[in-house]
Parts: structure tokens; sequence; C-alpha cells
């Protein structure tokens, strides 16, 4: 590794960037949507099983279906963004780890039959992967609005019919935020409160 | 928003970036530990929840007691990780929104009494701030090495007896790794495999 980023990136990435639900006009490209993938995909997953699908709602067609399982408060958010990304997790990523993760052949075997323990494996590392997505999108000079108020078997239904093992997560609007309409900054605890050094 | 980071900087976070399980002796210091906690926490989650709690193993009986709980083959990588964090997260995240989320005085209220919805949100969003913790310790130019392999239970009853509403989400071991242990690159999926642009 080599060292510590420099200030003006640590802003970027943590300290002055802000959740953004409103934004400015410009579009995101295609080649920055894909960009976003490329950077989150390279981080770490439990056994490389990259559990996160994507479906980026870009027309105006999918954002209004999208909008339409949004709670209230959150339509107008999805509707008036560049783009709504809805961040799943496939419930059978086992199925691929034979590609996946090539140093044990019985990776897969080890999930056969086990619909819990994939669930949780899927629902960790597909918010992991999340992170990662929000992370990669800032670090391109994007801002995101993470959302979890929508009906996750409405989405389910409406866009996962032919892949039924895929569950919605969360939504993530991307674009270049309206500062302007950003909420003031709220509270963050010390090290010491939610922190233990033995 | 200021632009996208610069190359050197993208491939410090994800492109160049490895999982490491060992490393190279050099320590990391108190003041980078609360550094990572100080970068990750600016990150969204949910309504400002913050679940993540972190439990820092630095010392040899932290990490032996941490590496009694872990699978067979991660009991050495914890042994002589230079600090292993335990990820939790506390599912009584709630008792905290007056504090964190003052812009809704009826957020604790929702989740009065709701134990499986606090569960779910309290994993999705610590495992969200357990990629931000990922992410903050490779803009410091540490390496981590994320393991899910271990007893959660055990740890939970030998770490958090005093705080029994904390959960262990994954451990983590960080500090500089010994890119001379690191295994190949495993296969990574182009864009169109796991993503939908509509």
């Amino acid at each position: 590794m080599s060292g510590v980023l420099d200030p003006a990136a640590l802003d970027q990435l943590f300290r002055e960037a802000r959740t953004c639900q409103w934004f400015d006009g410009r579009e995101v490209s295609d080649e920055q949507i894909a960009t976003i993938w490329d950077l989150m995909k390279m981080a770490p997953t439990s056994m490389n099983q990259l559990p996160a699908r994507i479906v980026w709602c870009k027309s105006a067609e999918a954002k209004e279906r999208l909008a339409g399982h949004a709670a209230e408060g959150n339509k107008d958010k999805v509707r008036n963004a560049p783009v709504c990304a809805i961040i799943a997790m496939d419930t059978d990523f086992h199925e691929y780890l034979p590609e996946f993760f090539p140093p044990s052949p019985d990776a897969k075997a080890m999930f056969d039959g086990k619909e819990e323990m994939r669930r949780t494996q899927a629902f960790r590392n597909s918010s992991l992967q999340g992170g990662y997505f929000i992370m990669a999108a800032r670090a391109l000079g994007l801002d995101c609005g993470p959302m979890s108020g929508f009906d996750n078997a409405a989405v389910d239904a409406d866009f996962f019919a032919d892949t039924p093992s895929w569950k919605s997560n969360f939504i993530c609007s991307v674009g270049y935020g309206d500062r302007s309409k950003v909420h003031p900054r709220l509270p963050r605890p010390d090290f010491a409160r939610f922190n233990r050094l033995i």
C-alpha cells in the first residue's frame, strides 16, 4: 500500500461527502455506471461470493416503475434522480462459486440446500458491496442517496420475476448532488462511545 | 464533489488493493485505529442508525481470546495480525435515535418492540459500515483481512456479556500486508453479467 490518501481525497470520500437526494440536472453516463461496477467488484466478499446484482433505473419509465414501489416520501427522489440503482442479492450465489472461487472446489456443496445460511451470507456480503458502491461513486465525483424505504417484495415481484433468487436489498440514487438542498450534518459519535480497544 | 480521484487513489482503494491475511510486522497505532472510525462514521446509514460497534483486539491476550472462537484455518491469522477487529451491530440502535436522528422525534418509537425489523436493519447497516471500514483502512494505506469463519454465538458470549444487544457480524484483521503471501487475484465478472441498465 502507498500511504495515506491526500486530505482532499479523504474529504471527498468521507468527511465532506453528503447523502444527496436531489441533484443538479447533470446526467450520469453509462460509462460512469459501468465504472462504479468495475471498481466495486474488486473489493472483498467472503469466498469471493460477489452476491450483489444491480438494476440501474435510468429511463423515465424504469424510474416511474421503481417509484411506484417506494415509500411516499421517496417517490419523487427516485423520479428525479439521474439514475436510481436497485442493489439486490442473489441468494443462489453459490452456483457461481466453482467459477469465482476456484481454490475450493467444494465451496458450492457447502451451501447446497442451506437457504437460510445463503440468505444470511448474501445479505451481509451484498450490503458490504453496497458500501463499496457508495465509495466507488464518491471516488468518481458522484453523490449517492441510499434509501431503504420501499416495498421489497413488490420490487422483487416487478423486477426479478425472471430471476426469483434475486432479492432487493436497498436502492440508491446517483448523480451530482444539489448541495443547496442537503440537510445539516447529523451528529456522529466519538471513538470512545462505540469502540473498545483491548 | 470534486471530480474523479487520481488513478493511484483508485488503485489503492479498489484495483490494486488485496485482502491480506498475513502482515509484515509493522504495528497499527491507536491513532490509526481511531482515524478509521472517524472516517467510517461519516458515511451514511439509514436514519443515521450507526449500528456498528467495534472491539479492536490488539493485545496478545485479546487476540488469543478471539482466536479461540475462530475457525481452525483462521486462528493463526487472528493471532498474527497487528490488530483484529470484531465488527458488531447493536440491535438496540434505536435507543440512540433521539440523539442521532433529531429530525424525526418519532424514530425510536418506529422500532420499539420490533426486534426482527431492528435485527434486519442493524445487519444491513452494520455491514454497510463494514464496507466503509475496509475502505477507510485502505485510504490510510492499511490492508484488511475480513473473515466470517468464526463462532458468532461464542464471540458474543465472551465479548458482549455486558452488552447483550451487541451481536458480532464479521471480524477483520488490519495491518500492513505481506504481499509475498497474497494469493493470485480471483476472477471478477464484467458489468453485463450481474447488472441491468434499463
